[in-house]
């Protein structure tokens, strides 16, 4: 069945020009039925009730016998990543990679050594769309949002924070418990730089090996969300 | 120190044009030290006696006192990733994200459900210098091989193989014992059929879990492999 997202899970939904092209391109008809979600927990059936291209609008109404909040494919805790601003287009993937992943939220960071030193609207933006696609496609029903960058000096989380340091002989699946909000921070195209590293160990941050091998800073986080994947969660 | 691959560790090491291009972009001058490797675990330290642009040849000569075998960045027994054929340039990511994450050898395999069904030589070629600078800029010593395609049902693997299977709840890490060469292998766009999975739990392939979400065929291979990585090998 086909996954459309909707604003909010309720009796009637009327979808915007975006969600409408999609169901287009899927070329489904009135009264067939898809399944809704509403990107933080919530799903349920729907049934396609009009669907007009041209004016950008659709209807679904929510058939009351299967609506559920279903966290089956989510983590027990929520897990943030939080990566530093990267170049070119490394970001895209990394944001697709996570929310396959599992990720629940993924927050961007200014660090010190980084190359890319803002992100553009349009580009955070687009981001978000990637993050709600995947979601979709991996048949998720959270859809991480992904946050405006903050600065690395700045950057409060919740729970544990495990960071990947090649000098470290700690291992991600040992901290792994479960019972607070979960962190991975992945660094930019330099690393981070001592300084910064310190200032994260000293409140409470704890450094985790990703290997003997030196990883880009696009393949870093996924090492570390595909650690937590194969976890069964 | 800058890292050159050589096609053997020798006294005295000519360098063919594209290795002398790499060179001679760095802007390195006779007298410089570079590492050598081969590829093979072999490496050591040389330098460089003349560079020739023009007619792409480059001499090195070793420095008796810096070679040694360095498996320090290699895994206890070779890891294999096996991976089936992949739509347009995923396999590239893939190649390059699995050559960082340690993978000694790359075996593509033709599947039942693949949209891919055949690599052409020059693509073939491409993964290979893809793999050969990944291996160069993680610092490895060994450059995985990309190995020519092979029908899944033909395919002989040595030691373990573990295949992602979205409804296993073995967990990855509790099968890495190291003491056999390990494969990890994953399925194309459309995953590994019901008879192709059998065929190899049959065979004694163990299925491993990558958490409730559903992986793209470019995710899995990296989510099993950074698995590995994140146990600190």
């Amino acid at each position: 069945m086909h996954r459309v997202q909707v604003t909010e899970i309720a009796g009637v939904m009327t979808l915007g020009p975006q969600a409408t092209r999609h169901l287009h391109v899927l070329r489904l008809q009135p009264g067939e039925r898809v399944q809704v979600f509403d990107g933080r927990g919530g799903q349920g059936e729907a049934v396609l009730l009009d669907l007009l291209p041209g004016e950008g609008r659709a209807t679904l109404e929510l058939q009351p016998d299967a609506l559920g909040t279903v966290r089956g494919a989510e983590t027990p805790q929520p897990v943030t990543l939080a990566v530093a601003l990267l170049k070119g287009d490394k970001l895209a993937d990394v944001v697709r990679a996570a929310t396959e992943l599992g990720a629940a939220s993924i927050q961007l960071l200014l660090t010190q050594h980084a190359e890319a030193r803002e992100i553009g609207a349009q580009k955070l933006q687009r981001l978000r769309r990637i993050a709600s696609e995947a979601a979709r496609q991996s048949e998720r029903s959270v859809t991480p949002g992904v946050l405006e960058p903050v600065k690395l000096g700045a950057y409060q989380w919740n729970g544990t924070l495990l960071v990947a340091h090649p000098g470290s002989s700690t291992l991600l699946t040992d901290l792994l418990t479960w019972d607070a909000p979960l962190t991975v921070l992945s660094g930019p195209e330099g690393g981070l730089s001592g300084a910064e590293m310190q200032d994260l160990l000293a409140q409470g941050a704890k450094a985790v090996t990703l290997g003997p091998r030196i990883l880009r800073a696009e393949t870093a986080p996924l090492a570390m969300l595909g650690a937590i994947a194969a976890t069964g969660y």
